[in-house]
């Protein structure tokens, strides 16, 4: 077994979020090294690099979600990517790479008695490209499109976030496939990213102007497939341009995370009938079975050099609460990590 | 050919109704009768009975919908049985009795040569079964449980509005296809129709009491399928309430027909996304291929006794607009038709 450290760095969870959450919402802790004691089975890994979702947020809650809330006092429940230091299970030897959803910690054990397992993380992809291009946030974007959202070669598509981790991917996915595909984002330089770098037909800044009626220039037959990332205002947006038969993949509603007063929801949801819509919401954990090949289709396109991604990597295991923050400003520019040194 | 009247009474639609529906927005007409010049194909018929749906209020709106806007000046678009006075087409003998979509005046030609073509009624069933319950309402209630919203018995289903004429017949084909089934209404008169006319398992007055508060206590493990007459408020209270998996069938939203300003929308719509929840509008339109099944079945369930249903029958011609205007109060007590006089 590979040497280790004595110290088990730790941020929990010191309280549960009111609203705007904020660093001293966490706690920084020091325990040791849950090691040698490995039952059969278990692995002991090292966390090599952090991956920041907006959907950690709600599990900062209380109350029964799709997974239950992280308990206060235990160390947050976050993707990574991690190297396997000591092992007692033949699937994951010792020096292999893993990415799965681990915590802010240096050291865990993965017992491997529940789901999801961690997945081995190929020598040729970098933990960057595993938590990133790769990772949760890709196949996010690929199964709500494809599984979910029934997406088809000539449909207009709306992105909302489209410039974010999962919105990145969707509008490139989408074009990939044959559709046409409008971007919402925030500010003059994330629509240029959508339009040059991502590929989509055309980008709307939600901050300048008038959402709805730029859609209605942009999408003059109706949107037939919306991707949405941040609910309100800009799913009641797409809801007043939905096609006749559209379809609508909740798969984000990041304005209202930090709400403590829920905000109105759209006002316009009867469209959902004139129109014949559905809107149909979904978490990546149900689609399991077709993350395979979503991965290794990604994969090909990442190597063909058809997938653009961003990145934004930010270094130390102290930053850890204030790189989390940094989801819910814009100052993150592009998929949220964080290398642990 | 029967003799005929010489004066075609008419209500029109005199102005766009702003907010609430009031009788200063029709006005009466008399014509002539359209008379003799029928072209092949064509039927002459003489109005007997008019049904109403608050969906014709959406029609007097400004904006394409699923239907185009009723004109101003022309008579109202509405549901009616009517005898054949005369006739060029084989199909539809003079004397038939028929059902479809016509419009407010005694007589109207119907040309036959768009959809959907006006349906025979047959000897035994009587222009207020027709019209009642079975009638569109009430197919719209069989279509949208079985077609859109796949229900299976064990469910638990949650019928809003649920002592319309939509909600009723809907309440009890859920009792009788094997689901549990909660019932909203407005008032402790119509909550007991629900529990003691149409089997509700409970009945939850939307008037007395925090519904949400009374979905909790009652359906613990959540709505499977959620039939939903009403939107707003009790949409969100659904909504809530969820399944995992549970889909929500989006029939009607007759809380918000009459706002000038829409009312916001639900606040909670995040939940589709934690609990893999679905929404899906519909109308009857697009699934006429299930609708003689569809009719077959309520007529036999009619038969034998299995199917209650409450007609509110308003008398004469000039009663019209005033009738329609009881489906926005609470005057209806059933579905709502009107005996032309």
């Amino acid at each position: 077994m590979p040497a280790v450290d004595r110290i088990n760095r730790q941020w929990v969870l010191a309280r549960r979020p009111i609203g705007q959450v904020r660093v001293e919402d966490f706690a920084r802790r020091d325990g040791p090294v849950p090691v040698p004691d490995l039952a059969a089975g278990e692995i002991l890994i090292r966390t090599l690099m952090i991956g920041f979702d907006p959907a950690q947020r709600g599990w900062m809650d209380e109350g029964a979600s799709y997974m239950p809330p992280i308990a206060i006092g235990e160390p947050v429940r976050g993707s990574a990517a991690a190297r396997v230091v000591a092992s007692r299970n033949p699937v994951y030897p010792e020096g292999a790479v893993v990415r799965g959803l681990f915590s802010w910690q240096d050291y865990s054990v993965v017992a491997l008695r529940g789901e999801p397992a961690p997945v081995l993380v190929a020598p040729d992809v970098t933990p960057e490209e595993a938590l990133g291009v790769l990772g949760g946030a890709s196949l996010t974007a690929h199964v709500g499109l494809n599984q979910v959202g029934g997406l088809r070669a000539g449909d207009t598509v709306l992105v909302s976030g489209a410039a974010g981790a999962v919105g990145s991917v969707a509008v490139q996915i989408a074009r990939l496939r044959g559709a046409r595909v409008i971007g919402i984002a925030g500010g003059a330089e994330k629509c240029r990213w959508l339009v040059k770098d991502y590929g989509a037909d055309a980008a709307i800044d939600y901050r300048n102007g008038d959402v709805a009626e730029r859609l209605a220039a942009l999408a003059p037959n109706g949107i037939d497939l919306f991707f949405d990332n941040v609910g309100g205002e800009t799913l009641e947006a797409g809801i007043a341009h939905i096609a006749r038969f559209g379809r609508i993949v909740l798969c984000g509603a990041i304005s209202g995370y930090n709400d403590v007063t829920p905000a109105p929801g759209p006002r316009n949801l009867s469209r959902l009938i004139a129109q014949r819509a559905e809107m149909r919401g979904f978490i990546l954990l149900d689609h399991m079975d077709h993350v395979p090949a979503a991965r290794a289709e990604l994969t090909a396109w990442l190597r063909a050099g058809q997938l653009r991604y961003r990145v934004d990597i930010q270094q130390g295991f102290e930053a850890i609460p204030a790189t989390f923050l940094r989801l819910f400003s814009s100052a993150s520019q592009g998929k949220q990590l964080l290398r642990v040194e």
